[in-house]
Parts: structure tokens; sequence; C-alpha cells
């Protein structure tokens, strides 16, 4: 099983440059900073989501290499994007893209990425499936932007409220956290599961925000970036604050842990066992 | 038949505002900025041809539609992330979307309208067409953005060759000009004209290009923009590279009418017929 596994990651990565490389002539710049960016990986949760997923419900695996593909891809063309709008000069303790190869190139790697996310897809064994497919990760590609927007206005707009809070968090992390689960039920014809796999995958996604920004309170002070300890500083004592944020962030975990579970044939697991591990570390701390 | 594709044109607004708006909630913000870029629509020229390819092939009108909707997407896209990239602030005569809404919505918005031309094709009738119709519309995009790269790479580095030029133009105009007649061709079961479609884009695009650096060249040569009359210019005297750009274009025109008019049913008609129109222009001036 862990060596099918290592196998399949190869494989997601390979087709992530094959995907971005497609019919590509000459342009040493933009590949370059395709391969630049790809190669320090990260975790690739998303991946190992899709993977999981599509393992335990039985989906071929060159099928499951394809959306684990997709879904890193907008993955990374958001990160890539995102540091350019954000300025962050330093990803996964190198240059980011745009501090290494410039603004221009940085916003052109973005845009191939993201069609290179399609472009993975359209190798799917089973046609007949591609239109829900599609719709789906351009649903989640657009839950995504238009979170990235939202949070971008809301420099300007200092937001307020709990609420609003997590309808942006939703788009900028839980969306593609949702997605590998959701397009591995679809490839298996289990579509249906949607709902419980988004709100599962939401509520993680909102747990994981606010575990980071927990860690992150004085950075995310200086940088003006949204952070719910420091939203709820404006509503309460600062020790209120970090405490109301970890029971919400424990709630949420827990509510996605939970919900993983009852996911078929073991499909919800990894994510379940995500959630549970930022528990631990809740408790630890 | 005049009146049937006055309905698709109106179709095909519809769905480019449908695609963009697909599952959003809240956020004004980008999905204003998508309705004031997509309000002063240009003429369209790519819908068109995809629209009076699909009509010569026999597609299905919808389908037809959703052919165009996804390549007038990613024009669109790729129009407002060059005006922001070439710091361009005026676009069909107002305000472009970074100068009207700020460059980080600007980003956002050409994201989505990328994603969106995706989500555009994911109703396409018939599902067994959607690999090649998807690696299609994923290869000339990499092409388009390829293309970008290379030319923001040129500021730094100008180019010298015609072939040179020509590649980077290539990219730039002619890919999303040969895809809405590759689209038609491919949902027509006839992928195999591709390479002849193609040949015929790739010509207009480049002399289409050659025609509009000669309008530009006072424009070009202030704001270091590549141009083919420059070009020359670094390599003979003005009046002759004036002259040459000239002969250039043309034969490209006339390249590109003739082999469009090889196209079965009549379904290139359209594209030699803006050949031939830039050819008197040409002649006219």
């Amino acid at each position: 099983m862990q060596l099918i596994a290592d196998v399949a990651h190869h494989e997601v990565e390979q087709l992530m440059l094959a995907a971005a490389e497609a019919g590509a002539a000459v342009d040493a710049v933009g590949i370059a900073a395709v391969r630049y960016h790809l190669a320090e990986g990260g975790q690739r949760v998303r991946s190992r989501l899709a993977l999981h997923a599509g393992a335990s419900l039985g989906l071929e695996s060159a099928d499951a290499v394809r959306l684990a593909a997709t879904v890193e891809l907008l993955h990374n063309a958001s990160l890539v994007h995102d540091d350019l709008q954000d300025q962050e000069s330093v990803r996964r303790g190198r240059p980011s893209v745009w501090a290494a190869f410039g603004k221009d190139v940085a916003l052109c790697v973005g845009d191939l990425l993201l069609s290179s996310a399609y472009g993975a897809l359209s190798g799917f064994s089973r046609p007949a499936l591609l239109p829900e497919l599609l719709r789906c990760v351009h649903q989640r590609t657009a839950h995504v932007i238009r979170g990235q927007c939202a949070e971008l206005a809301g420099r300007d707009r200092p937001v307020t409220s709990l609420a609003e809070y997590e309808q942006i968090v939703a788009g900028k992390s839980s969306a593609l956290l949702s997605l590998p689960v959701e397009l591995a039920f679809i490839a298996a014809g289990e579509a249906a599961w949607g709902p419980r796999i988004w709100e599962a995958a939401r509520s993680f996604g909102v747990g994981y925000q606010m575990v980071d920004d927990l860690d992150d309170v004085g950075a995310d002070a200086e940088n003006h970036t949204l952070n719910a300890v420091l939203l709820l500083e404006t509503l309460c004592p600062a020790d209120d604050a970090r405490s109301l944020v970890r029971r919400q962030a424990r709630a949420h975990l827990e509510t996605a842990s939970v919900l993983a579970l009852t996911l078929p044939a073991g499909s919800g697991s990894l994510l379940a066992e995500y959630s549970s591990r930022l528990v631990l570390r809740l408790q630890r701390d």
C-alpha cells in the first residue's frame, strides 16, 4: 500500500509537469519557473486526499493520479498568484516565483498552472463523467478566486464578523481541500455524497486556518492580514480572543473528523486523520 | 441566417456571464468587474469564427455557442492580464479592469475568466469529444501564455529576427484565432483538418499583427513594444522597413485567405473574408 502510494505520488508530479509543458516549443522562461515552483512540492495534502479517496473507492490508479494532479495544479496556481498579490517573497523556504523570476513571469506561471489543471483532467478514462468533473473543478476554482478577491477587498474594509471570516476562509482554504474528495466521488459515480464532503472539508479548512491564525498573530498584526484572533480582539480582551479561537478551531476540526468518518469505504479517513492531528496539536500547545 | 446569428451572439454573452458567476454567492467585487469588462464586448471576432464554422459544419447551435463562449472567455482573460502586465489603462475606450478596480481585482478577474472558459465547455452535448476539446483548449491556452511570457522576456533582450517575432505573435494572436475553428472541427468529428486550420490562422494572426504594427510605429517606439517595422529598422532604412512589412503582411494574409477557402463546407470563409479585408486596407493606405 505504501509502495503503491509512493509510485502514485511520483506519477502525480510527472503529470503536473507534463500538463504544464503541453505542446511547449521554446520559451525556457515560463517552463523553468514552473519547474522551479513545483520542485519544492510542499506536503501535497490535496494530492494525498485524492489518491486516498480514489483508492478507497476503487478508482483506477491512473484516474486517481489525474484527479490529484488537477487539484495540486490549481492549488499551486493559487499559491503563485497569491504570493504575487501579497508580495510574499518566500515560499517553502525559497524565493517565491515572483521574487525569483519577476512579477510578469509569476502572473504567466499562475495562468499556465491553472489551465494545466484542466489539461491534466482531459485524459480521464471515462469521458461520460467529464462534464460533471469539469463543472465541479470550475465551481471550486471560482470559489477560491472569489475568496481571494473578498480577502483583498477586506484589506480596505476590515472583516468584523466570524461569519464573514469563515466565508472567506471557506473559499481560500476549504474549497481545494473538498475538491480532491469530491472529484474522487464523482469519478466513482457517487456524486450524491458531495454536500457531506463539502461540510467536512469546510469545517477542516476553517479549523486549520484558525490553528494557523493562533500561530501567526504577531506577523498577521504587522501585515494587516485576516486573522480570527485579531478579529475577536476587537470584540473582547486578547486572552479571551485566543481562548475562543482555540475552542472554535477544535469544534470545527472535530466536526470535520466525525463527518469525514461517515463517508463510505473509509474514503474520508485521511481527512479525519489530518483533523485529529490538529486537535492533538491544539491540546499540546 | 442573420437573425439566427444575432440570437447566437446573445447566447454567447449570456453563457460567458453564467460561467463566470458559477455558484457565486456574495463577492460583488469580482463579479462586478467581470460584468464591467464583458459589457464592452469588442468585435467578438473569435466568437464569430466559432459560430460561423460551427454553422457551416452542421453543429447544434447550443454547442457552437459553447465553443464560442469558451474561446471568448480565454481571449478576455488574456486581455485583462495583459493590460495589467502592460499597465495599459484604457481598453475599448474605457478604463481597463485594473485601472477601474485595482490590480488585485484584475488578477482575480483574469483567473476567473480563464477557469470559466473550461466551465462553459462542460455543458458540451457529446462528452465523448470532451477529452479532445479540452486538450486542444489547454494546448492553445498554454501557447498564448508562453507567447506573452516570451514577449515580456523580450523587453530586456530585444527581438532581432522575424522568425522570433512570428513565433511570439503566433502565440499572442494566432493561437486564439485558430482555436474557434479547430474546436468546431473537433466537435464535428473532423479533427484531421487541424494542421491546415492552424496554418491559415497562424498566417492571419501574423498578417493582422503586422498591419497593426504599421499603424502603431510611433506608440510602440515610445513604449518599447514589439513591432515588426521597428525590428526591421534595425536592419535597413526606415522606408524599406515599412515597405517590407507591408509586403510580408500581404503575403501572410493572402496565405491565410487561400488556405481558409480550402476548408470544407465554406467553414473557413469568414476567416478568408477577414484576411481579404485587411489586404484591401493595406492597398488603400
